[in-house]
């Protein structure tokens, strides 16, 4: 029996490099959780490790597949609707994947699979820093970018559930190229990926080189953290290029607070985490965009449930 | 009694010019409609006016403010969610205005007050050309630029009822100034008024011969038209500017399309409607910038309730 009276649910994230399951409340509270890290990616390979997780978390927390309230699993990737059919999964190499399916037959219960950022706006809306709003816009910036959005108090997840992809809004016709296999994402201008991507390529052209001093000297180990110590310092380049990340950023989110007109809007991601000058420009940009009735409306956040988010929304999304 | 069971609405529209009025059926059928022009836009007075038209058509319909089902009024400007306010309504002079309460002491009815362009959207969505779509984004050019969202079946206001915004989101920062005080929007390069002033400062500064010729030689008639028709006649220069007002569209909707996941994109408006060749460029700009998979799951469709969408649309969104 659930303690205190609390349905219980079970929640999944399905990341590039981990595979993550936990016991939720109904309240959010995680009972207990468990992480490994990601070896084989093969569909039915993490199917079964999925859940062998599952079943151990279940046993710790004495349920079973039959006495949770439903099974919820985040997944980074394109999700098409509720089918469990991942589209595309670029960070696990997956393409037309029925993860559902695949799970189902190693639990005997139907999961239901989500994007990951959407069960991150879900959980922040549900139970974090969002709790009680009808109308958020969540966009983490990691290794990748992207959005969850809910809206009327649901999850919008569009006509063929894909709805909040904001890392590939277009930002430059024919620009840089993009994970997705396009051009001009902004994601191939502020994901974590391409802006490791793109100190490289400034610091082989011979330039940023205190950017690359900050990265102690190793272009391997360039990335976004030291672009914001070098612009910290106060490197004219690396001033400029992250300033030029935070307007490219606050663009896109800035016009999507125009048109979604939000009460709140939530910006996390590792990134942005690790770049608080990035935050500061892309807080700025935003407030040079947006329209100004829908400015006063909406309150900028940083997100509540930290890496439990997708792991906690999945899970409070799952099918009764 | 309501003919044939159904019930009926109130609708209202106010417009820049025209004030309308009609008796809808909930199958989205016109039973009476009436439209004066509007000459003395007090607000008071257009109250006053508005409430005349509707004892008139309800009259001619045997009905009354007491037997219909609710009253409902679409109003070009920014409308704050249930309240009946009118923020900002540009082509009225309008702001801060209590329209709702103001009508609703005139007929004794409190009718719903609600954005032009999201009650097209919703009569569009209810009984017009997306009928049954859960997912609709509505883009109107006219002499403004204006949108309206439909978000998993219900229409999408937002924290502070100003959602749909599509004309104010910013394609370049201190761009063009628009009529809403801004700089950049995208209604300032495509708006209707805004086609017709870029054009006269082309011409005053002795270029745009052929668009000139097209409006007849005089400045005061230039207009989208002129650059339509002077385009299609091969006019180098039309055809350029045109090709850049069909990308910036097409810009801003694909993106709109790549976060909503829509199953329908409605392009209408009298711009629009008048420029063939800009539509068609739009429409090339769209399939060049919106996600492929939300491309495939959407259908780019005309309104085909004309006119009476946002009067159809208030209609059937009026409280009950």
């Amino acid at each position: 029996m659930p303690k205190g009276g609390q349905k219980l649910y079970l929640g999944g994230d399905l990341g590039a490099t981990n595979l993550r399951v936990a016991v939720v409340a109904e309240d959010g509270e995680i009972r207990i959780a468990e992480r490994i890290a990601l070896e084989d990616r093969t569909p039915s390979a993490v199917a079964a490790e999925m859940a062998k997780l599952m079943r151990q978390v279940l046993e710790e927390s004495g349920q079973s597949f039959e006495t949770v309230a439903g099974v919820g699993v985040g997944v980074a990737g394109q999700i098409a609707g509720e089918s469990g059919l991942v589209l595309v999964g670029p960070n696990l190499g997956w393409r037309d994947v029925l993860f559902g399916a695949l799970l189902e037959r190693e639990i005997g219960r139907r999961p239901r699979i989500v994007n990951d950022l959407s069960a991150a706006a879900w959980g922040e809306s549900r139970v974090g820093a969002a709790r009680g709003a009808t109308d958020l816009v969540l966009v983490f910036v990691g290794s990748g970018v992207g959005g969850g959005l809910v809206l009327g108090g649901r999850l919008h997840e569009g006509a063929g559930g894909i709805a909040g992809e904001v890392g590939h809004v277009k930002i430059q016709p024919g620009g840089l190229p993009c994970g997705c296999g396009e051009r001009g994402c902004i994601e191939a201008y502020v994901g974590g990926h391409n802006i490791a991507r793109r100190l490289r390529e400034l610091c082989e052209a011979g330039k940023g080189k205190a950017i690359l001093a900050a990265a102690g000297g190793d272009p391997e180990e360039l990335s976004g953290a030291a672009l914001e110590e070098a612009a910290e310092a106060g490197d004219p380049e690396a001033i400029e290029l992250r300033g030029e990340m935070g307007r490219q950023l606050g663009w896109v989110v800035g016009n999507l607070v125009t048109v979604l007109n939000p009460q709140k809007l939530i910006l996390g991601g590792g990134v942005l985490f690790g770049m608080p000058g990035l935050l500061r420009e892309t807080t700025d940009w935003i407030h040079r965009i947006a329209g100004r009735q829908q400015l006063q409306q909406v309150s900028i956040l940083a997100p509540a449930l930290g890496d439990d988010a997708g792991l906690i929304g999945a899970a409070l999304l799952a099918h009764g």
